[in-house]
């Protein structure tokens, strides 16, 4: 887990679905091509599967990951059933995590887990994942974990949750807007609901100083009507997207390859700003040379502290042209991207 | 303590005012009818009444409910006196509830403790309650407990506090943001208090989490002049009645029978967001039969997730309607009704 | 530490810049006159100086405090180097304090520690503080300690931080928003860093349950540019530091005199205010007198929780008055002034 990995989208795949063939979503984000590949890709067995196909999504996965997991970029993390408050859903979602370890283990990078509750149901959680990988024959820590936040216990708890991570597989925890309105009772009066900011910014927060990665909430407003013509709603996403980069979201959830598409974008520094910040961290190393502290450019006070905002966009930069050179390729010109992989950070 | 229990208003009312009648505005809150009945009235031994006062108001009490508690539709609850930093406070306080407990505890649901601090305080209020409980003879746990959230220790504590309701008799937290202001030092520049969204934020998650109800702030606008004429100001406590029930805080505080009345309709589901939440229950039911996990109705998905949302409305209504079946009847034609009486909902 | 504390303005000022004169800053601060003088001067061997610079700036501190520090009006303590996750910055921190400590202890109020990380290394920086203050033969606690709040770690235990001061020698907790920035990831995709609005309630709410004070974070934009002319943003700053008063904020960071001047008067009641405020006081009082409890002021209920929030107006005037009478001089004409300085507080 370093600063650098790479989480900018979060997409689930209903692992099967009643059509003729059940794997369809899961087959098309599996073999999903440039800046439609989510880095995490989440074959959902979970609420995206009917009650009745359960088992048939299991081996979908069980299925397909042999043929696609070697070439897709990306790492992959089914979401099985779970929650604190029902008995059921927990010994089903811990048979799915078993299964699933034992036949394709190898394939995968760990498993999401949603409705948590306080702290101990999430030990439980990375117990059932540390059991099936020993039955499993795979190394100690091979699986990781993330938690959907969606519940008040939760959320309650979510200090010690992060504070857990820091001894155990927890590496993610994405955020359920729409359970965790239900829980508290809110409603959606004039058609919205609550964007639930203070949640988000404790989220980012905690994860930090945990050194884990936060992701937002789906946004299911997929589509728009007007004048008797429907359009995928690239605004409303976007929106939601940007301002989760904002507050310091790592990534975003996707629930489409046209989201996936947005979400990596969004999460990778634009050409402007990766121009912009570049220009400050050059004027700030030639100051440095001079030996001055405060250094104005544009008006604006650069020291030490800001600096380091400017080389957080630089490093990003740096691990997306690694795993991804393509998009890096496509995204900023080559001069630009030159001056990125080559400026040198004083402070980061 | 269940997910129905009505609590869309907490209706303060002085207990004893300079008039010749002293109790006319606790005789007025007993004897309210229809919508204009708060779920909860609270008798107001404390801020409400002049320090002079404070035993005409409990007399008061004691005097009125014998003849009016047991027609009364809701909770009575009285507010007495205390602080967490004033000791003649607290002393009054016991005094106050230790009379009421002996001579109508049998009329009453429980108290309300104003200006607690930190844990340790609550749990001093909460022995309070437990000492008179069992001096007046009642039943163990009779009365319940809430408190008055409006100083920075008992914020500090929220979560301590509402975890403690698990094992005690508190059953609702309330916000009281003006004394909350003066503590932090805020001041109204521009004639507007903050709102403190986190607090509120975070009050409505722990005590979902702790399955105690959550009451927003009194709102003392009451009225507005325009060109010589005062008139009530609807506008702006439904402004702020709405804006809790999004993030949901289940009631809100009430000084005025109008207010009770606007309360107790915006904390009940409208027809309209009733129809539309049965819809998609209706829809999602009807896809679930044909064995499909993922339904989009209106171009939104709804799964199980979504689902409890819809269901959450219908609740409301089902439990609304068994205590103040003349409301339901009221606010919602009878064929709107009879579906929401009548639906199966699956997931809830 | 009293409620009546003065903190509106936390001025940092490099303690050397690459000058002839390289204390032309500090002694700016340290000279400065009426309005412009700050509550609080922080000569910066920090962020603001070069690290080639570092010996200079303690240097000029232990050099100008001597002349200037006894007439000077507020209180003076240097911002050192330190970072939880940086051994060295910790080491020459540690250095600074202890040969500031021991030249000029006698002039110093306190320390300000930036980048610390939980409740642990606060504990640090405190036993930093103990052992200079005793080598250098100072009193028990004479030196004062301020954290900047600028780690996600901090962030996460700020609760504890502030329970820990009631027991210690910290007594100020101070916003870093732009490291923190950094630490979270966030980006200002659209030329805003966030407010950080969650983590500022958190800071009112705790500071004030903690009885210390705190500070708001840095304004960097303190100049703006049209057709060809830069001129001072006042406009910027003011609006920030007003929705810190609004919020309980104590006071406000300042990089400039005239952000100061600005600081020190936002956070000293208008006279409009200070006019509303004792009207409201003096209608209440003459109707206690009458043994009313609820009395309605314009269209608004006053009662002992309100009240407390109008006098919490007229002791800060009556506090700034005894130390800066120079100030409410000039700010309130002198019926205005006569009459805050006479009313009774019944309550407060």
């Amino acid at each position: 887990m370093t600063d650098t990995r790479l989480c900018r989208t979060f997409q689930t795949a209903p692992a099967a679905v009643p059509r003729d063939d059940s794997a369809k979503f899961l087959d098309s984000g599996l073999t999903s091509e440039g800046f439609q590949t989510p880095d995490w890709l989440v074959p959902d067995i979970e609420d995206g599967t009917a009650p009745s196909m359960k088992d048939e999504a299991v081996e979908n996965i069980a299925d397909r990951l042999p043929d696609h997991a070697p070439d897709f970029a990306g790492e992959i993390l089914p979401r099985v059933e779970w929650a604190y408050d029902g008995e059921e859903f927990r010994e089903r979602g811990t048979e799915q995590v078993r299964r699933l370890a034992d036949e394709v283990g190898e394939h995968l990078d760990g498993f999401v887990f949603p409705k948590v509750g306080r702290l101990d149901d999430v030990r439980d959680a990375a117990g059932v994942l540390a059991d099936a990988e020993r039955e499993a024959g795979l190394a100690d820590g091979t699986l990781e974990m993330a938690i959907i936040l969606e519940t008040a216990a939760a959320r309650s708890d979510l200090r010690e949750i992060c504070q857990f991570a820091a001894d155990s597989r927890l590496s993610g925890i994405v955020f359920g807007p729409v359970d965790y309105t239900a829980e508290l009772g809110g409603r959606a009066l004039h058609g919205e609901r609550p964007r639930w900011d203070g949640l988000l910014e404790a989220l980012s927060n905690e994860t930090s100083a945990a050194d884990i990665v936060a992701i937002g909430g789906p946004f299911d407003q997929l589509f728009h009507e007007r004048a008797g013509v429907t359009y995928y709603n690239a605004e409303g996403y976007a929106d939601q997207v940007e301002h989760e980069a904002t507050i310091g979201i790592d990534g975003s959830w996707s629930l489409h390859p046209k989201q996936t598409a947005q979400a990596n974008r969004v999460h990778m520094p634009s050409g402007e700003e990766l121009d912009r910040d570049l220009s400050k961290i050059e004027a700030f190393n030639d100051a440095k040379r001079e030996g001055t502290g405060a250094v104005v450019v544009d008006g604006q006070m650069v020291d030490e502290a800001t600096y380091k905002n400017f080389a957080n966009t630089v490093q990003k930069v740096r691990a997306i042209d690694e795993s991804h050179p393509e998009q890096t390729g496509e995204h900023y010109d080559d001069a630009l991207l030159s001056r990125a992989l080559d400026v040198e950070l004083i402070f980061n």
